[in-house]
């Protein structure tokens, strides 16, 4: 039970980028080529790392006790969060550049009524997913998200209209047969007994969330100029707003004789904190790289954590995990391969 | 415990063929051409079928009750009739073409001194087999069998030469990794606890009856024109003379008092007429393509057999099979794929 899955923004790593599409004349066109490949590398490792430590602050909040705190609630935190980071990214920026068409707050209804989108697929889904557990298990739940890989490539080809080569989709139908084999156990099997209207409520999840990124991919990359932290505030606006709705619908009663915060550790304000921050990783990686990259990273971050959590609390390896590593590895390797033969 | 793993020859099949090298005229070559690659296909496919079928006869002769037989005289036999059907072969191109050099069974020191060497190193490695389950329990052997695919990969860009592309490289570990994941069942973590000397006499089988199949193609295709037929009997009078000596030094006294058709039934006369087949036809895939093809023809007749005991016996296809299967599937894609790129 994670808080959330996948969301969005960025932050003072925004103070290492000096006014990021300058035209750039010949001769400073080579460091600028590299400066824009070391921040990309840069968001891609930010996010693999935040999203391999949240799986241990999950298990590690477990560990310390039962969850006690309001899921929703911390949703509404890590999105409050992330517009908080926004803003004082931007301030900063402000403060070193003047205001600009391009990093200024204010906005036209054209341009900012594509931003709840992304927020109202992210809720549909995770509200459906409340009603998935009446048809699939939890273990066979984690096996049917994989399908979300499949989801975002098909919907990246149909929708931004980039080309994957042959061997691009290869390695991609890879990366998923390769994170399912990772995460087998004894219980997998199960998924294959997922009744048709749990399979539909599986599809049509990882089609939301596949289509909440790669709409956040097309609107971010819609105007490259704009600064990155403005994208991010009116994004995260309107995931408070939908959050906030969510807290009336469902947890209204709990959360007002309870309090907001009630439950809340050191531990639960860590996971907000690294929530917040891949939220913010995933924008970038979405303005800087693509959907792919983000879907290889996250991938790749499963596996980490997998081997981080066996030192740590001595989990064991299993062989599929082995196999499902060697697939992704071979994935990862087919994937840049491929890029070369277009 | 199928009764032999991996022999080698061909049968009537190469009634097909007349003349295999012929000098083409420019205006027959395409026609020749077609005609090559018609029987290249046609023994792939013979193999994958044959192979496929091997496992449905052990399950089957299980279900039908114990094994009664010795499996060393079922090995003879095997060689004993492969040796039989090259000979009926060569009967027919004789009476059809003549005794030429290249159909005359006769043959120099030099020829034949390379012959019993794969039969040795097949026998060493059967032998081997016995010891290696005082470390290895026999669903781990079944896991660990899979380092074949790895190791004839690995001895046939060695000794023959030949170059694999990077993609056709990253097939191959997918191969080995989808046939490996198409066998996971819950005992397979057993294969990861095997120990140091397991791991060794593991490792030195894979890389015996790699060595033994690469060995198998540079004598076949050292001299193109020289009939098949008189190179498998050849080949398999050598494995006849091997067997009886395994029969006197492991199964003598229990040969001596049952006698040494004790315990065949009809399924077995089946299993024993299968197996000289498929011999044959990895024989005849070793002449006409190599041994990349035969991992590749025998990693599919793998996957084939078990959706075929599905349908037959009603087992059930795990999910663990499932991915295999497309890992397979995508490895022999790219296998393809990767020829062009090379």
């Amino acid at each position: 039970m994670n808080i959330m899955d996948e969301n969005i923004t960025e932050t003072d790593i925004e103070a290492l980028e000096r006014k990021p599409f300058l035209v750039a004349t010949t001769s400073s066109s080579a460091i600028m080529t590299n400066k824009l490949n070391f921040r990309k590398y840069f968001v891609i490792a930010a996010l693999t790392v935040l999203t391999s430590s949240q799986a241990i602050f999950i298990v590690w909040s477990k560990r310390a006790g039962k969850y006690e705190y309001s899921v929703i609630t911390a949703n509404f935190s890590v999105e409050a969060l992330k517009c908080v980071l926004s803003l004082v990214a931007l301030f900063k920026i402000w403060r070193r550049d003047g205001i600009t068409q391009d990093n200024k707050l204010s906005t036209s209804f054209d341009e900012v009524i594509l931003y709840p989108i992304p927020a109202m697929l992210y809720l549909i889904k995770n509200l459906l997913q409340y009603y998935i557990f009446a048809y699939v298990d939890a273990p066979a739940y984690q096996i049917l998200k994989n399908l979300n890989i499949i989801s975002t490539g098909v919907l990246y080809r149909l929708f931004l209209k980039k080309n994957l080569s042959a061997i691009q989709w290869a390695a991609f139908i890879l990366l998923c047969a390769g994170c399912t084999t990772a995460q087998l156990d004894t219980s997998s099997d199960r998924a294959l007994q997922t009744p048709l209207q749990g399979w539909i409520m599986a599809i049509v999840m990882a089609l939301l969330s596949g289509f909440a990124g790669v709409y956040t991919e097309a609107i971010i990359k819609k105007r490259p100029s704009r600064n990155i932290n403005v994208q991010n505030f009116w994004l995260y606006i309107f995931g408070m707003i939908f959050n906030l709705g969510a807290i009336f619908i469902q947890d209204f009663d709990d959360v007002f004789s309870n309090g907001f915060f009630h439950g809340y550790s050191f531990i639960i304000v860590c996971m907000i904190l690294n929530h917040a921050l891949s939220g913010i990783a995933v924008s970038m990686v979405m303005k800087y790289a693509d959907n792919i990259v983000k879907v290889y990273s996250t991938s790749v971050a499963m596996l980490l954590t997998a081997i981080l959590l066996k030192f740590l609390f001595g989990f064991h390896l299993s062989l599929s995990f082995l196999l499902g590593f060697t697939v992704v590895s071979v994935s990862i390797y087919l994937h840049r391969a491929g890029s070369s033969s277009k």
